[in-house]
């Protein structure tokens, strides 16, 4: 009760809507120091620097604060001092059952991924099983070192990590382009396909066939607030995070669904020999957590959420229509199986690319008009192309807006409406 | 609030003081159910089972949940459903500033590590660092493989991660005399020195020596609970756990303390790429955890610890003073900087030796007798040792002793006293 109280007391303090003190903040004469949104500053977050740059360049996804501070009696925990101290839970699972009760029922009721039939391995967020995934597909019947691929333009991770370990089992090779058909090679190929894409939103499929060919199929963006669900993903290897689905990046917790035994043992051999398991208290959280977006069959946070994407996406769209020296990707509207109707784009990324012949180094373009990006390069693209988050707080992205407006309206050759 | 009542409903189930009942276990009819203690059952975890096995195989350190039980008000922490759901702390470190204060405060009270000019990587336990640290330290200007060694016996955990990986950039070698002197190698030596040691209790120190020689010191158990404290640690690379300072296992979080910056770097690295960072909910929970360890200067938990440790020493050397076919290991009573006396030992294991020439296969005579302890073979020692966790709950305990009674009692030629 007690903690209780100091966390309430945390809670109240206000900070003018741009920022929020913790429990586990900074405290000046006894009272918890706020910590303010980018651009927000002053003892109550209220100064406003116009001049400071919007900083859309992590994947933060914290659009979904306020649904969460709305909801924040459902959704807190206690965490009793004695809580789970041992090892294991009592079925000596590295795993709660409860959370993989509510997984199963969320993949259910959203209707984004069959889990019947699946194994359940938790993570240290997608991150860790990301290379949990690799280690295990490269063990299949391999004599040279397993190859890991991606198709342009891909998220990072994949191959810093890949290459990070120095795995004698395995090595990243780069685009998908070098190997779509693998038939005749006696060396496995992995596949990383990220679907919808970071960072152009896209639907996608393996592309690389042949019987050493084994798909990755993180779906981390797979929820009805970035995409429509057209139906319920059926692969053999599907990684999912509770990051992009309730937005707590800082809560490192992600699963993976595995059709095939053996890999899943490895998978789950990995996360045992890397790190033990995931925390009780982080799977406890998450448990909490996932109870709240079940009540009223996720309709809640999934409004919500859709809700806030799509209104930035066609606020952006706006801002950037009267624009003949930036567009960003075009994504289809689709049949949503999970809102039972059409629906429009509401993607976490603008994959936003530089027209005009000079503007070669579209990055620096944004950059010197105070929108900080990730470059096109990150992601094996060209230079030309640079991804805006749309996933952070609400003032970035307002900020952002500002800039953009900015940049639009003194272009040369202003289109006309 | 909700959440707390939820929390007291569960705690205040009772489970006879042989088992307990938790927020996120099995519910059946509106009741949490409680898991029991090994050997014990039923609905309330009354019923005992004598004919079952004493379990003395892991090192579940559940010796101090009493502790936390007793101080269920001080340590629960309320984690609200907006808790720092960003990646990143206001500083954009993966690491709680404060919970970095608290762990530099408690070496200091306690005096067991130098903190002063340390950097500090949070890991999701020790067990995520010390694949951290080998990876760091291989890369020290070497051509070859880095060999990474530890004397005979050592936790298992050394060879088994550092084989797991399979990196290009280290290997394991094996015991320590292999390579006493490195001076003219070209090669990298990694010691694991685990001080006091698992499986022993003895306090070591590396035995490598040379300009190629690197230590990695395990201090998981050099707490004033299972040994003397002689003066505060100050080696270059200091890895330290929460599981067996304050028995939460099943919290994954370690740190390291390191004095090269750049080899500091590297290990700060490793976490990130493997799991991004330590899960936020874990660093409040141990931020917690080690408040409620330093109300009172930590005199609380350390007197309470020390005392069933050594305790349960006491106990079990007076249960074999009067056999001629088992012993355990010596450790010399020692100046305790902590308590400010000398003091007995009160190791976390007893590391057990059949000494009948028949008895070469000591598991299986303890196994026989209802005894499940680790094989000596596990340590890469003979399989005349077996090591028997002395952490685990006090049921587990009293039936160590219960059989070891027995087995005494049984043996040929009982010495008379």
């Amino acid at each position: 009760m007690r903690a209780a109280m100091e966390a309430e007391a945390v809670a109240s303090e206000l900070c003018s809507g741009h920022g929020r003190a913790y429990l586990d903040g900074l405290v000046v004469g006894g009272k918890p120091v706020c910590e303010c949104n980018t651009c927000f500053g002053g003892p109550d977050c209220s100064l406003f620097s116009p001049d400071c740059a919007a900083d859309v360049d992590s994947g933060n996804p914290l659009f979904l604060e306020p649904f969460w501070m709305q909801n924040a009696a459902s959704s807190a925990v206690l965490v009793s001092g004695w809580h789970r101290m041992g090892y294991s839970y009592n079925n000596q699972s590295s795993i709660s059952k409860e959370l993989e009760k509510y997984i199963r029922k969320l993949h259910s009721v959203v209707g984004n991924a069959v889990t019947e039939k699946r194994f359940i391995v938790f993570g240290a967020g997608s991150t860790q099983l990301l290379n949990a995934a690799v280690h295990a597909l490269a063990l299949d019947n391999s004599t040279s070192p397993a190859g890991v691929v991606a198709t342009f333009p891909f998220y990072p991770a994949y191959k810093k990590q890949t290459n990070f370990f120095r795995s004698t089992d395995y090595k990243f090779l780069g685009d998908t382009s070098l190997c779509k058909n693998t038939s005749e090679a006696n060396t496995n190929i992995i596949e990383f396909v990220t679907s919808p894409n970071n960072p152009d939103g896209q639907l996608m499929k393996a592309v690389v066939q042949g019987a050493n060919a084994k798909a990755i199929y993180d779906h981390a963006y797979f929820w009805p607030h970035f995409t429509a669900i057209p139906a319920p993903a059926d692969e053999d290897l599907m990684i999912f995070t509770l990051s992009k689905l309730t937005g707590h990046a800082g809560t490192r917790f992600g699963w993976a669904l595995v059709k095939d035994e053996i890999v899943y043992e490895r998978m789950a051999t990995y996360v045992d020999v890397n790190s033990f398991s995931v925390s009780h208290d982080t799977q406890l959280v998450a448990l909490k957590l996932l109870k709240t977006v079940l009540e009223g069959k996720g309709r809640e946070i999934f409004d919500f959420a859709f809700g806030t994407m799509r209104n930035r996406w066609e606020t952006l769209s706006e801002a950037l229509s009267v624009s003949n020296r930036f567009s960003i990707q075009e994504i289809e509207p689709r049949y949503c199986t999970f809102f039972n109707q059409v629906r429009g784009p509401s993607p976490a990324y603008a994959w936003l690319k530089c027209e005009r012949d000079k503007d070669e180094d579209c990055y620096t373009v944004l950059k010197t008009a105070g929108i900080i990006g990730r470059s096109g390069t990150v992601f094996g693209s060209g230079s030309r192309y640079v991804r805006l988050s749309l996933i952070k707080t609400q003032d970035d992205f307002d900020l952002l807006i500002r800039k953009i407006k900015t940049l639009v309206s003194n272009e040369d050759g202003f289109k006309t409406m």
